[in-house]
């Protein structure tokens, strides 16, 4: 299954209850759409989130980022 | 130790063999200044790179890219 880095962006001055709200909604979507989420990772001061996730194709991870209601702001595939 | 995700452009259409040598070249420099690198993640499309390191503050890692020759188009501090 392929692996992309996610970029999200608009993560800065983020409670962590709302930073939990946020990553349970991309579970939900991601669960309809066959994608599951690795490892992210959270940078405070720029609000830069990087996180792994796999799903069948690129529209499958896009779809269940922008159903949770926050799109990425890249999505970058990396070779298995 | 801080942690940073660094981000790196310009790696498309590298061979294995650049990759490895830049990588090499990273290592080098990295000892020098005290930094560490992780694990990383390239997106052969684009050719940005994603990668992990480990360094005393974002000063010494963002010099041992420069001094590398490949300076990061972003770096990202992780909280612990």
């Amino acid at each position: 299954m392929p692996t992309f880095m996610g970029v999200h962006a608009g993560y800065a001055d983020v409670t962590p209850r709302e930073l939990a709200a946020a990553l349970a909604a991309d579970r939900a979507c991601a669960a309809e759409e066959g994608v599951r989420f690795g490892r992210g990772w959270l940078d405070p001061g720029t609000g830069l989130m990087f996180r792994l996730v796999h799903g069948p194709d690129r529209e499958a991870v896009v779809r269940a980022h922008e159903r949770a209601g926050h799109p990425a702001t890249g999505m970058y595939e990396l070779p298995q």
